[in-house]
């Protein structure tokens, strides 16, 4: 039994990840959102409770049996025989809950002493969002790398330069990708500034008003792996989602440049245009039309992009004009982060994989360089160079010369030469140079970029 | 084992469902989506098939097995039987193989003739959407009901009136309410509006450029409760997620509005306006301050309406700018509004039963209204009409006189007189004037609103 | 001396609606929002007028002093000699103040009895709304009737059908403008829809707590036009901003149609589709280029509905979470809606000539037609039509014999009975019957959409 | 004649500046966007000209000529004499045109050599933006370096905190004012990372595909005072918009902060809070409640912060899904971020003055430091730290001890015991730590925040 309602036209199926990719939730259901939380928070908790010895707010005794029943629980959780019981409002309240059946209430009413949910949870946010971060990171700069190897590759395959959907200059699908990476170098150092920005512990900042016990939060900081601990206690719960959304801006700058790379291709790979081909293990077919191969892998990316931008609306709509202090309203910033990091973190991968497989038709881009006068400001920029007509001149000869060329795709000769005298211009230039100048080859060679 | 790290102070303790409704996500899991479009496949499925019987586009024979396999499936759905396989990539797909693992493909291999996944899926999202609109119009129509009962029981208390969180001029609790039902009706309007502009059957659309079968779309859509028809394949596919976004437009009003009443009734519920108590059962603790009751599920609602305005931007922008025909892109409307639907479908019935088992606190309301110089409005307005000053100069009287009351919150007889003479105004008011137009009962009850 | 750096390649100039329409603000100063608002302010002032004298409120002599004068400003205006002084806070204090200076503070001091600017720059805006609905109904309907009339020229045009920019199925230029009309049209009742939700008069409610004074709001109601007066006070100042969000809303679902038309034009002008082509009047040209034809009018459209989605998100996010009463905030809806009907506005009619003036070029859309096996489904039908064959078996051979043609554009006979046979099919499809299935005009002639 | 419909009850009256910022574009009418632009296209201008000069591409005498007539037209823009003419595309036609008038064709013809309008607006506009950039930071620091001299005069100025608006634990003023400092210091750091990703000039990018003159990009760049040029010619302008859009997200994250403050202090200021008064000039009155202040400058701050979340959206839906090169869409950017900046750009000086003269009453705030148990954390910390009781332990004795104390503020030391031997605690705890557990300046004196 197949598992798709279409594929016997293709050479090479998608794979599971592909597949994932772009089925979205359909038949997949979503986890809670505390399952990602468990080992973060099992963290914060061995750290904490290090601390409250430290600090001999709890005795070394119960502090060892508390390390060591979160050591189990930890290795309970890697085996995965550690589950959320929906029945506990939160992973919280699972892991302390666990702690008491295991230890009970006299040693594990411990744990939560100096510190409360709100701070609890922030800290693992942070260490959550942190991780994601570095992930966004690492497979951006994957990408990145893999562009400016193709860009070489292709620094000689010319292709016509849009503006405006219209045939600008020349370029070549080399200077197209490497657009591509120096754009998404950028998207690589907002999630460094974010990270340094936010580089803050926010352990023992309590419920706002911080606490009467001792504690020592740059201690708590330094353990987690953070540059330093919360300045202001208010500010830290107040702003909770704060450092989540911002995070979500780096998120949706990102897709919307892989939204650009993604409508490109869309585009490029056409019939009309014809100019690349994805594989057919990017491409997916439909249930009723037998020779369909569908960009869809692009088009999910266009919808993730399009996605991501309404979660960011909701991030910033829920820090907006907040009162003094913790309000529950800003926990829901939680699912919205964990949603968009989701949704987005397969998505520098599946586009590097379908770049590196995409077949580009150099012939089919070079033909359109021939066409529709692509050649036409290199020649005017050269009637300047080499005869000092102005170069707003020279625009208006060549925008004559255009206008009289119906049916043509490059000036030629006795039309310039019109031109030029229409406008009472003596231009001793030569037949030669108007088709060289013309040459997308020859002024491929020639630009700077 | 206590399921919370709170409530030995609560009298009472919130429902299962005011439970689910502000713990969100932190523990519970999300089904794939599909799973809700169940039924309403199976109900396009067997349309559909009648309609390919009756158009002699497959036989009786066949028909009657593919009806009688659907109603069998639709038993095993109903006994939770029916599960989606995550490995075939969407309902449609897992029924179409169901049908054809029991039926062969010689018979299963029919149910797809002359339609499309597209025009499927749309139409079970229409009949899915429908029925989650009429959901909130009942929903709301109740909450309505509620509101305008409990606005009549408080007609006559008295409270402050409002503008820029400042004392305006005194109202009453009973209005407060009213003007909630009023905002919510206009929501049943928007809904019912919806439901009239797309009370369209998508099927037959096929994949945006019809079918060369001869089928019924008349049929189809009046056997599925439709009003109508598509008019145009094209425009169906194109505009996928359209309906949804309207839809999703409805629903961000609605919470807006409930947002507004949040908001509201949180500060009304603050200690220092104490003018309202939420019951226990509707807030909840905190897991360190012994002494919290918060007003979670209003601000969870909050939460919600701001994070409804970002599923709607997220709709928006999916649908902006969209080549001709279907692209995948719109696929994510499903999720988005299938997620904002669970997210807000609870909230009427919610906020019903907080509403309805608040405390109001008469006395502390009626207090406000001898403050603040909220009668000044009304003295002024008593002042033109009574004595016939003109109202921009009974105006500045009134605010003199506020001047030079110092630390007090009613205007007396004195210093009013003082103002008049000020301003060369003479005007024989009395003192028991002066005091009965700033006297709230007296104005709440003479006031056209 | 040219007023721009480009159009000697042009044989005809974009108008000057075309050019302001498409440069935007960057010449274009923006006049105060109330400047719009006055006529509509002198009739709130009339009518409110005539409604304190009917209620004896003021006197017969002071009312027609008042209308008098009225009339005599609003003649003023009309001769564009009436400017508002940007040092008296708005339009009503620019109104009161002249009334006071023509007729003095006894006589003019009355106007503002038993209201205030809230209730009346909420009744200036929704007769301004009201009559820019109504705007966008006519220019729409306009639209619509002309997108219609071209369909019916366009009926036989055949073109590719897509979905997911790839081939899917053989159309016609018709069917695509009339998929523009059947959406256009949900347009129009999505505005009538919001008219009849609406058309409430606000006046009366006074700053949202009433007046103590006999005022009559369904004599203003039915002397302005509406169907009927508002119903609380306090929702009509509070929601202050929801009629204009939810105009806003309608605009948006428009521009978001708008944006779909344009793109698919941008396209379908591209040099490599080449199927249409705009006239130079709704072209631009470079300052640098000189071969350039743009299709800046599409491009504005497409920025104008980005900008559209976002001033909804900022009214949807001024009216969130908003307490009792009335609140400043909500006075920026004022100038955000009026911002965003100014630049759309023009749209219907700018589209309406640019689409009437498009050329199209059948030979070239024909020719694609023939290409990239776009006739596979309607064969695919075919053969279960014909030949009894189950349409899931048929799309497989189908799906084969494409895998099995590669470098061509259409399936034929051999490579298909090939497929029948390697699928144990016996089909006795003929030549003939495999190449008129795939021929473009007829399956068009055929379709039912 | 006044110009407002209100003030007799103000000892001192908004500044035209507050005016201005509250009442917004009501009788304020907007300039040309590219009026802004004039001084730096000037400098772009004369820069661009020493390239060309120094790359010999125009003649020395040529070039001085140019540079003078920039140099005259910026005198006459310094005097306010140049205007634009808004029959002039944009402000580079209304220059170009300019210096053509002055030095004819032959010589101002070849200003716009080697560059575009693509690559002379971005450079416009990076100019531009960095220098508002700047501004903010300077007026963000200025703001917070008053807090926190403020926050240090009221470290001793006890207060409730709050968490769900509700009364958490005590904390001061000060800290408030704290929180407020730090989190503008990170919209100052997000500031200074946009300046540092995007500090590079667009200079010699032209339409986006070079040109075949022998620029000097870096030369450019540097005479500009930019960091670095341009990376790619492509990047560049097909991602127009991308600095305005960060930049504005920067701008939304410090409007967001501003609104948490306006809300919270429009809250506190309420007559049942009444924790602080602002000063009469930064509060405005009604045209018919003669009584009313009301903190318009802070709502409107509220209002600008969700106008700016709109702004936002529609900058990154104009940079969604874009096609490679410049499309006019991205145009629109520049009218968005010039319109949120100016919006934004007094915020934090009015704020600052606001917060500076705002009366705080400490009497009102102690007051409820004394209520609703908010000492009933420390109480519950202090019961573990000195009688070594669990912290979960001591939370549920010291909830029953809260749900026995019906009608009271603070929990008394017999219910407290009655509490313990309830739950079998032995407590050797006295009265008077009860009490001073309980005490605001206790604890407040305590606390590690």
């Amino acid at each position: 039994m197949k598992h798709t309602l279409w594929g016997s036209a293709f050479t090479k199926n998608p794979s599971s990840e592909v597949l994932s990719f772009t089925a979205g939730r359909d038949v997949k259901s979503l986890p809670a959102c505390d399952e990602a939380l468990i080992p973060y928070d099992i963290m914060v908790n061995k750290v904490h409770c290090s601390m409250l010895e430290k600090q001999s707010i709890i005795s070394h005794e119960d502090a060892q049996k508390l390390l060591t029943a979160l050591s189990d629980l930890e290795a309970l959780w890697r085996k995965g025989e550690f589950l959320l019981d929906p029945e506990k409002e939160d992973v919280h309240t699972n892991i302390e809950n666990w702690l008491t059946e295991k230890l009970g209430i006299e040693i594990a009413g411990k744990i939560h002493t100096a510190r409360s949910r709100n701070d609890q949870v922030a800290t693992d946010m942070k260490l959550y969002t942190k991780e994601m971060a570095q992930v966004f990171i690492d497979e951006l700069s994957s990408l990145v790398d893999s562009l400016q190897k193709l860009s070489i590759t292709h620094s000689k395959t010319i292709m016509p330069g849009f503006t405006h959907h219209q045939h600008a200059m020349v370029t070549t699908y080399g200077e197209l990708l490497k657009s591509f990476s120096v754009m998404l170098q950028r998207d690589c150092q907002k999630f460094s500034a974010w990270n340094e920005i936010h580089d803050e512990s926010p352990l023992g900042s309590m419920a706002g008003y911080g606490t009467s016990f001792p504690i020592d939060k740059k201690y708590t900081a330094s353990e987690l792996g953070f540059n330093s601990a919360f300045k202001s206690s208010i500010d830290t719960v107040t702003n909770r989602g704060e450092s989540e959304t911002d995070l979500a801006y780096s998120i949706v700058s990102m897709m919307n440049h892989f939204s650009h790379i993604a409508q490109t291709f869309i585009i490029l790979s056409t019939p009309q245009f014809g100019f690349i081909r994805l594989a057919d293990n990017f491409s997916t077919g439909s249930s009723v039309m037998p020779q369909k191969k569908n960009p869809d892998p692009l088009e999910v990316i266009k919808a993730k992009a399009a996605y991501a931008s309404g979660q960011l609306q909701s991030l910033i709509a829920i820090g907006q004009a907040n009162f003094l202090g913790y309000n529950r309203d800003s926990q829901w910033s939680k699912y919205i982060i964990m949603d968009l990091i989701r949704e987005c973190i397969p998505t520098p991968q599946i586009l590097q994989e379908l770049i590196e497989s995409t077949e580009t038709h150099a012939e089919q881009m070079e033909q359109w360089c021939h066409r529709n006068f692509i050649g036409a400001t290199t020649l005017m920029e050269q009637l300047c160079k080499s005869y000092k007509i102005p170069m707003r001149v020279a625009k208006i000869i060549v925008e004559k010369a255009i206008k009289n060329s119906e049916n043509k795709h490059k000036i030629d000769y006795n039309t310039l030469i019109n031109a030029c005298n229409e406008h009472h211009i003596s231009c001793p230039v030569t037949k030669e140079e108007v088709m060289k100048w013309q040459d997308p080859h020859w002024l491929s060679d020639l630009k700077t970029t």
